[in-house]
Order: C-alpha cells, then sequence, then structure tokens
C-alpha cells in the first residue's frame, strides 16, 4: 500500500530544473517545461508537465478539479519579490524601481514573515499556472500578435519590455531532442503571460482548493501542464514576482467533457472557486478608491490599469503611516488576500476600481477611527 | 411623534426636477443640484443636497454611514437601460450599439424582470454618488484636466466622446440664483464621472446599508450630495445605465473626523462595506476570464480595460445558448451582483481579470457540467 | 396603479385586537386568530391570517417564500422583554427572576437601544410564528399530550407552569361566531409552543428574507397564518419575549407541492434560509461553551437544555465585567445574532453547547485578548 | 536545517498505544497518556501529552492557536463507526441498535467514501479533545458528581450506562510508574465527557484551523493534552463515533494569559473559530425542524436533546427517499458540516432545534422542489 499522497512528477529544488527532465519551461505543441528561481526571465517557470490526458482530443474541455495544495513539509516556507525597474519591473516601478523581498514562514496555513512584522493570514493556496498545450495555429497566432505589439508600440520607446517574445537562452524542452528541442527553444511560447486561448499564467487567486477549471484541449492528449505555485496572492499580484512563491504539492482531479469547446460555446478558460478559504466577513475591509486620474494629475481615458495602480498607490501611502516602508507595504499588497475590483467602468473617462484590504490580518488596528501612530515595523531588504 | 422615517428631503417624480429647487445637477463649490430621468445627459444625475455639515471645514473627513437604503414603497420598481453608442453609448457598444432597456418589478428585496426571466435576486442596495462639493480650486483642476484630455486625444478621432466638460444646458443649481446660478451653469462640474479628490459618480455597489465612507471635506459645510440610488449593480456597471435604478430613500448618520485628511494621510475616499448584503458561497459562481487581446485579435499592452470587456463579451456568449438575446445579458450583467476582479496585472503583456456569476440568481442550471438548453427566454425592447 | 406594497390584511395598533376580526390567536381547524402586547398570556399572539390558499388540500406542502420583511416606517422601534418568574418566566428565570425591559431604536435596517448602550447590529428579521391550521385529528393529538405532560410531570411540582392548555380567556377567534367561536375558545391550540405537525412558534431566526419554508398542509385552503414579527432574535430566543418584538409588514410569495407530504415524505416543515443577512466572518464570534453540569454542580445526564443554560450563564458572566447589568446582557442574548449550537451530543453524560457572540456589535473590544474594563452603561428598566 | 513541520511527539499506528509512553488515556493532576482504536472503551482516547507549559499557573489562561491539523500523508483515510446499542451506543440507539462503519478517503482536503457514495466535502478539521489537566480538587469534584448521577438515576434503570467512572482496565498512564500509576488508572477522570472546567472532549468542529481557545488552568505547568483528530464533524457528532476519525498531524502556537482566569472573569473555556473553513452560503442549507415531542408522540418538557433526535430522524427519513440506509445516512450527519442550532428554547413546553443539511455535498439534487429519485447508493457494512 502506497504511503504517500499519489505523486504522479516530483520537483527537486536540490538540482537544477535543466537536469531534470519532467519539467519545461516553453509553451508548445511538441513539448514544453520550465523553471526559475531567480530573476533570469528566460528562465521561469518551472512547469511540471505536460501530462497526456487519455482519450482527450482538441475542442474536449479539460475538467480540473483542484483538491488539495500545500507547501511541501520540509519547505515551510516561500518567498515575495520586487523586480527590479531594470529587469522586470513591476506595477510601480515609477515608484519603487529597486529590488526586494520578503521571506514568509508558514505556521500550518498561516503565513509570516520576518520582513513584514505585524500581519498573518491564512493562505488562499493555488498554482499561478494552469493550461494545456497551444495547437501549432494558436502558437503561430500567439507569437504573430505578441510580435506585433512590440513591432507598433515599440517604435515609440523602443526601451520598454512590450512582451516576451520566443528566446532560446535556457529554454527548457522536458525530454525533447534534437528537431524538436530545437524548434520549442526556437518557436515556443514563454509562460510570463496568461492567454486567452489557454489560460496559463493567469494568476487566479481563487483557483484554489476545490476550485473546477475547464481548460479548452487544442492538442491531441491534452497536454497540461502546472507550476509556480503559490502559498497566497493579491490580486494583481502586483509587484509581479508578487505572490509568495513556494516549494510544494498539488493534488489533482481530471475529467473530460468530450466536445465541450462547442457544446459549452466556450473559446477560453472559465471556472468554479472553491468552498474553501479565508473569510473575513464583509465589513472587515478598508477598501481604497482608484480613478483613471495619474498620480502627475493626467486624466487617462477610461483607463482601468491607471486606476487600479492609483487604489494600490493610494492604499501604500496610507498604511506607511503606521511605520512600514513603501516597499514592504507593496510586497504585501502582492501577497496577501487583498481585493482587487473593477467597480465602474461607463463613466467617461474615469474607471473606478477598489483595492480591499482585510483589516483582520494585522495584529494592530489600521481603522479610519483612529489615528495611525507610527511603530517599529523593521524593514525589507532592498537592494539598488 | 414623527410617523415616517426622518427624511431631510424628499423627491418628487412628479414634477419636473428642474422645479424642486433641493436638487441639483452640477458640482460646485457654491452650490449645486441635479436630476435626470430620460437620456439627455445635459440634465443627469438628480442628486439631493447639498446638505451643509455642522462644524465640517475644508481638512475634514466626512463620515458616512448608510443605515438604509430602499425603494419607495409606492414605487416597487426599477430599470436598466443600454444607452445607443449614439448617444452615451456604454461598454460594449461596438456590440451592441442600440438602446435597449429592462425594467424590473420588486418582491420585497428581491428583483425580477419581465424582460429578462429566469432570473431573480436581492439588491445589494446603494448610492452610485456620493461626494462633498469641490474648492474653487479642485473644480478648475478638473475642468483643466479633462479638457486637456479632450485636446490631446480628441485631435486623433473628434468625433469621439472623451469627457463631459461644463454645459449650460439644463444645469440645475438648486437654489442659487443670479450670478452664482450662472456660474455655476457656466463652470460646474459634471456628474458623470467619479473624481478622485472627492468619489461622486463612483458606482461602488458595497457602499451599501450597513457601510462607512470617510469623505474629504474641501468647503466649509461639507456640502454633500448623495444620489443615483441602485436597487442593484453589477460590478462596472457596464451598460452605463447599467444598475437597476430606482427611486427610493436613504438614511444616512453623518460624523466627522476633524482634520481627518491630514491625519490619516487621505487625500481620496476610503471605505468599509456593511455587513449585510447577499451572500452565496463562493463556489456557486461561475467565472469567466478576460485578457488583454482584444476580440479582433490585436494584442493590447497590459490594458485592463480591454481584459475586462473580454471577460464580459465571453460571458454574453456563453448566456445567449440559454436563449437569452445578447442585449438582455448585456442588461443583465450590468445590474446582477456580478464580481468583477483584478486578477493579474503584472505578466507582460496581458492583464487577466474575471466576471463572476452568482449560478444561484437563475432557475435553470447555468453550469458547465450539463450542455446549455434553448428555452424560450423573451426578450428585452430594442430601438436601434 | 397602486401607490403601495400590496397588503392582504393590515393590522392596527390602534384600537384592540379583539375589535379587529382579520386577526386571530388560537389554532383551530375551523378558524384561528391572534393578539398580544402585554403580558397577559392569555391574550398572545396576534396572527394574521388564516389566509385561504386556493387548490390547497390536506397532504399539501405549502411553499412560503419570504421576500420581505420590514417594520412600518411610521413604527421604527421594538422592544425586548424578560417575564417575571412568576408570570411566565424564560430560560433564566432562576437567576433573573424579576421584569425588565429593552427599547430599541431602528436606524434603517440596524438596531440600537437606549436600554443597552455600546451595541448595534443589523436585523436578520423574520417572522417568530408560520404555519398551517391543524386538522381536528392533530388538534386533538396536540390537547392529548399536552394535556398527558401536565398530568404526568404535574404532580412532581404542581405550582410549575409545564404547557398552555386551551384558555377561553381572551380567545381572539378572528370572524368566526357562534358556537364555531366557542369551540375555538374550548378546544383551540394556544400559540406558545411552536408544533412539529405545523411548525407555528418555531422562533428560528433564519426563516429571513429570502428564506423558503414548506409547511404541511392539514386542512382544505391551508389557513396559513403568520405573525410575531421580530426585528432581530439570538438562537433560542432566551428571555422569552426576548426577540425585538416590533410592529411591521411581510411580504411573502406562495406556492404549492401538490401531495408534498407524501411524495416527499414530511410531516414537518423544512426550509432554505434566504441569501441575504448579516455577515460576520467566522472569526470574529466569540464562544462560550456548555455542559450538561449545573450551575450548582449537579450532573445531569445528556441535557442540552442544561448545557445551553451554562453557556448563556457564562457569557452574562463574562459581559458584566464591562459594566452591563444582568438583566441588559440577558436581553441582549436574547435579541442579538448570537449563534446557540449543539456541538456534542453523544459524550456520556455531557452535552456541549455552545453560545456564538458577534464582537463586531460591540462598539469595544469584548475580546478576550485585553482585559475588560468597567465602563458606564446605564441600565434597562426592572421591576421587582 | 530542519526539513519536516516541527513536532514534538510523533503517534504511531504501528506498535499498541499501550506501549507509547508518551501517550495517555486518563486525565489525572500527575500525569496522563491515552490510546484506543477500537471500541473497547476503557482504551479510548489517545491523547498526546501531558505537555509541560513554561511558566503556566493555576489561574492563568492557556492561549491555544490551532494553525493546522492534517492527515498524515501516508495515512489519506479516516473511519466513521456507529456503536452497538449493547456497546456503547450512540444519539440514535433506540433506532439504530446495530454496530455500522464507513471507510473515508481523502483526496486533498476533500473525503468521499466507497460506503456512502454521492457524498464529497471538505473537511473543517479539528481535535475533539484539548484541555489542561485537572487540579487534584477538580478531579474529586468529577468523580464526586458523576458517581452522584450513577447512584441517582442508576437505580431507576441499572442497565443504562449513565456515565464512565475511572476504570483501571487499560489505564495507560504515559511515564508515570508505579505508586503514581496506580492512582491514575484507579482515580483518573475518563475522556469521555468533555466538562466544563478544562473542555476535553467537547467536539466543537469550529475549533479548527485558524482557531484560538483560551483554556483554564488548572495545575503548575498546565500539563495540555491534545488528541482525537477529526478530518470534519457534524454538530452533535451524533453516531458517538461520528466524526471522520483520521491519524494525523496537528500543530499549534501557545501563548499566556497570567492570572486570566480571574481578571477575564472565566471558569471554562472559550474560543475564537479561525477565518479559514469550507464556505457554503446561507441558501445552500436544507434545514429540518426537531420539536421535544418525541417519536412515540410523547410530550417532554423544555428537552433539547429530544428535540435535536427529532431533527435528526426527520432528517434520515427524508434522505432515505433517495436510496440511502438509515445507517448510512445515520453515518453521515455524524460526520458531514451539517448544522445543529437551538432555536427556540422557551416556548413552553416546546424546544424548537434544527439540523441544517449542506446540499452541495451531494452530487444530486436534494431540494424539496424535485421529487426524490431512488438511486442505488450501495451499502455500509453493518454488524448485528
Amino acid at each position: 500500500m502506497s504511503r504517500k499522497i499519489r505523486t504522479a512528477q516530483s520537483v527537486s529544488f536540490d538540482k537544477p530544473a535543466s537536469e531534470q527532465p519532467y519539467l519545461h519551461n516553453r509553451w508548445h505543441p511538441e513539448d514544453s517545461a520550465d523553471d526559475v528561481r531567480d530573476v533570469d526571465l528566460t528562465k521561469i517557470h518551472y512547469l511540471t508537465g505536460p501530462f497526456d490526458i487519455q482519450g482527450s482530443e482538441p475542442g474536449d474541455l479539460l475538467v480540473v478539479n483542484i483538491t488539495d495544495v500545500q507547501p511541501f513539509d520540509h519547505s515551510p516556507w516561500g518567498f515575495t519579490g520586487v523586480f527590479a525597474k531594470s529587469n522586470g519591473g513591476g506595477f510601480l516601478d515609477e515608484h519603487y524601481p529597486d529590488a526586494a523581498k520578503a521571506i514568509w514562514d508558514f505556521d500550518g496555513i498561516y503565513a509570516t514573515s520576518r520582513h513584514i512584522p505585524g500581519v498573518r493570514f491564512a493562505g488562499l493556496i493555488h498554482p499561478g499556472i494552469l493550461g494545456c498545450a497551444p495547437s501549432a495555429e494558436i502558437l503561430a497566432e500567439w507569437n504573430r500578435r505578441e510580435a506585433d505589439l512590440v513591432s507598433t508600440m515599440g517604435r515609440s520607446d523602443p526601451r520598454k519590455v512590450l512582451a516576451q517574445p520566443p528566446n532560446k537562452q535556457n529554454a527548457h524542452a522536458g525530454q525533447a531532442t534534437g528537431d524538436v528541442q530545437a524548434r520549442i527553444a526556437r518557436e515556443g511560447a514563454r509562460t510570463i503571460p496568461g492567454r486567452p486561448e489557454h489560460g496559463g499564467n493567469c494568476d487566479i487567486n481563487n483557483i484554489s482548493r476545490g476550485s473546477t477549471t475547464y481548460l479548452p484541449v487544442h492538442v491531441a492528449g491534452a497536454k497540461f501542464s502546472v507550476g509556480d505555485l503559490h502559498f497566497s496572492q493579491g490580486d494583481g499580484e502586483i509587484s509581479f514576482c508578487g505572490a509568495i512563491e513556494m516549494a510544494g504539492i498539488i493534488t489533482i482531479k481530471f475529467d473530460l467533457i468530450k466536445g465541450g469547446m462547442k457544446s459549452r460555446g466556450l473559446k477560453s478558460p472559465v471556472f468554479k472557486p472553491g468552498d474553501m478559504g479565508p473569510s473575513y466577513g464583509p465589513s472587515r475591509y478598508l477598501i481604497f478608491e482608484g480613478f483613471s486620474v495619474d498620480e502627475k494629475g493626467k486624466q487617462h481615458f477610461m483607463d482601468a490599469t491607471v486606476a487600479y495602480r492609483q487604489a494600490c498607490l493610494r492604499a501604500i501611502e496610507y498604511l506607511k503611516q503606521f511605520g512600514y516602508s513603501g516597499e514592504q507595504i507593496y510586497l504585501l499588497l502582492s501577497s496577501a488576500p487583498v481585493k482587487g475590483t473593477i467597480a465602474g467602468i461607463v463613466d467617461i473617462p474615469n474607471v473606478c476600481t477598489t483595492l480591499g484590504i482585510p483589516m483582520d490580518i494585522f495584529d494592530f488596528d489600521i481603522s479610519i477611527e483612529n489615528e495611525p501612530v507610527k511603530r517599529d515595523l523593521g524593514a525589507c531588504p532592498v537592494s539598488k
């Protein structure tokens, strides 16, 4: 009798990902694999798979029911990072251009950080990435449209990173060899953005335990991959490496809806969250508003991205009054169970978004009613 | 002894708003008032106020605790509209350019519509608009930055409505007369967008019963106004006239935090939702994903607005299979308690947003597990 | 067009119930009626009805969907009482033998009391009583078994009130006259206890807005009655007149499941709560434990009633430290949204029950972490 | 660096508990330990401890924050049992006198059973037992009052088991030897009931992950013990061995409130639940009512135990229509997240209790709206 959680593949952090043939870091119809631990963006992400799902064919929906995610018990910790503006950046890199980091310790299902004292929360644990392999046609479409973006927008600001086109450097094609390996390296889609045809790097935090996701199948066998396990993540994952990244184990049940893309009329993933998660009560959130007027006073036209950035910046300014540095809160909003909502998206020219912070994750009172008291809340490592 | 809910001002729907001096429809430091019933956008919105809050001065925070909102008992109904693309438009006007409408009947705290059969839900009832009057400086800044937008962006597409600058037509300045009235008509800020300095038309649905909002005070007496009561509204209010608009009564308790803008470090409103609302359980939502690749296959760069539109369009396509028209669902997503979330906003070039639909508002099963069956779900009025 | 909530019957508090023929205060297959405002227990309860439900026959299930309950807008207040031990008593009458009272003011959907300062909560508003008339056979069975109880138990303690047998005094038989009226007065079941065959005075607080209750039908036309509206009630309604009693309006939709008692195998009511109510988050309750060892140290055998009384007494002792009198808390636990749970009912000889108090209803901190500080919390009227 | 969850004590299921000196199965101020795997009630329960909490003294409150509970990963299963009426019995042993059993398989945080098909639910995982050792005085009081019960009530029915007095047979005193061991065996309190002075076997299912329990300390060092881990348990744990019993690991953080019994006025444990658990939405429960009229038609006086039994029996009769045996449902109501509530406890002579069943744990529709369809739902082992 097996004495362990049944495991299809184990990932080791004791040898380089590139030596582990069951990993991959490119999306490709023929094979794919992934890994990253540091900020070389040509290396991320470590994906486990691709799994061949018996009987699945293009046009099916793969039903992915996540019944558990947990950190390895020998690895009860994780980290959240801010990438330097010069190397990846993040949502607030105009304001926080330097790299920063927080280490989190897991005390059961709760996380605390030596770098962000005063907070503790249960993880809404989930994979940042899940999806099936693209078909050759879809892969070609991805590469075309992202190249178009770079060639169009890139003219006005050639220094700005607009997309992550295929890149042979550090491509890890799992067990593929020879010709296939070379094509994967040359054509394989990078894992940084999620994409509508398969989901991928969607970073949706409530695809958590108990959730059921319906994924379009584009190739025979589905070639499902999963990875980028997060102990917790705020809506938006704003610092880019913004969830609590962890090493762990995910348990999945698969099912198929044959021909489901057509019979259900679906071209993109849909999902139902699980019935298990942290629950704070609606009135326990302190919520900041953000509109599409940027921090320099410029009016943008119906720009939800600008609006959400404003909500984040306002929350940071508020929480700094309690003694945190801006970087500490930037990391916290990225990783804690904060809620990012599109409130109103029609009142020309302002989108209104909100950012809700659960007050009960703090061990002091952050409500507006009492005047903030500055306390010693340490610091997180920041490197210029 | 009073035998009624204590009422500071009553709004009548039996005579024109312009004949009611306690209404106004412009934001202005000296006076203001508002009213609208039809699609003449120079008329909206009916605001009640401004209320002079004793003792309030610029720099204070006005604490607005909403303890009830309900439809008038003689008026147990509301409506949701889609504006024509040629007159106001909405979030999906490229796809649904014609005007459309649904009437809702209130059965206690529940709404049903003869125009969208098969759904019923309890309202998360709230005002779409609440805020204090701007100072002269803030008003000038609003007018400057919105004019800048029009002059800059307007050059590339002169036909597109980019903002709603001051407009004398149908300005209703409440009790103001003479010179003040003329200035309000000439300079007064329109109520269509919310703005970060005071909130205003934020359309945040969980500023509902039990909520507490902290509003910056910019003029002596605060000059608080409120209006645009919604029986229910989905996140985004996507069809513009998208909430269930209703005539009703709001009950508010006020308090002041003297000097609160400085002591709490706040330049924009923040709020805590109430502890009362419809509650469906996390696993009872069917959630659609949207990325910043538009429906023509064009890749946009980190555009949350494009991404949310995709999630909406996908949900519409899905629900049409059950027999609804596109307009019916457009109206439904605008008005029902759907959740719009910014899931991931850092994976270049794709923002990922989600749109969650509570499955329990339907009287048939919309889950993916079963194949949709087309049924007769009537129609809503659409006028070309 | 009607300009009011559609109303089948209005109850006036300006003339005696006995002069209002659409009320009744006895359960009887031939007619029925109800009323009470004071502690003459032969008078309670005012029930509205009986309503004849077209097409309903014995064996059906009457589907009762409550779509709203609210206080009359001319009557925004309610009360909670402790009956004197010598006249009705209550769950803790050994400890609190004197009559006591709290008046509650309704500020929208929230209640506060001049007699219990420091608390405020939204009401989980509901009828304490709803049910269909008993058949003649069921009525006879009720009278038999309650008489048996009195004759058996009454021998050991003849002074104790064990049940409320039929009582002509103050019987109000609605529109019944002559012979029928006399029989109703003589045989009609009192409304004080709920009973398994029809529900009746069940005092279940989550039969609130949005709930659907399935009631057995025992006579042609169902003869449904409803009353005893509560703005709020704690689990157990421990002080007997323990909910916030109010004058108000209830909105109901009826449906029938023909032959449902047999096809669904139901002999007693079942229900589904609504999706609308106050929601505090699980971790915001402070929960007291009670076992079936009474306050004198006597061990009882598996007695959940004794156990719940212990939990209540412990909560009272705890909250008294903040400055409340015992009577104030007794009234509060009766009327606020506290949760009474049967935790373990098998570990011989101790039942374990719990009483959970939502901490967010207090405007000071009642958590264990901080030492209670006695404050001036006024008093409630107590009359010996 | 440690590569495992930090563990104070490991329990092995590969050798008898009596050979493991860090277990005990009696409560005693001098030492104690516990273990059981079968139905010899002189053996249960395996408790881990006692832990000496540094600095704790009588009168303190021990703060027990459970940050995780999970099954061993080599043991992803559990069981629920019905004891035979002749050997332990349970809440419904008059109706289900035979022993029965269900095995549960854990698929991540979800449980399913080969013996109760058609259901699946996430566990509200918790210890059934936690408490500090009694003082000598408290132990003497326990033994006195339980002996009094046996001597008083036992006269009328000498065959009925009324309590579990001290019993040398199979007493396991952990590391105690000689005289102490003998006294523990002779005097040590059995672990079957919980008791108000220390909690103990309270079987409260929301003392789960994230919960904080405040336990009275009665002896120097507190001597805290914990055990009886449950993957899930319904309110009441009605079949006695009614939770999903599992082998697993619990992670706890301790703190002390010095002198807390006096400064907080507490004689019994109190707790705050965690913020993590399964969440179904209030309207997803089907709720049965039970009154204190027993199944033979006898009226009891204000007996909540009788009333809750009625609610359970009604739920069983209802669910049997779908194809389950009575024993299957008895096991299910014991172990699934059902809610047992004391609704009304003052309406003489009837207590009203309710039993709520989350409908979403079934993979078919159990709502009243549709007529039950009998299906093949297998069977659970029953042994006469």
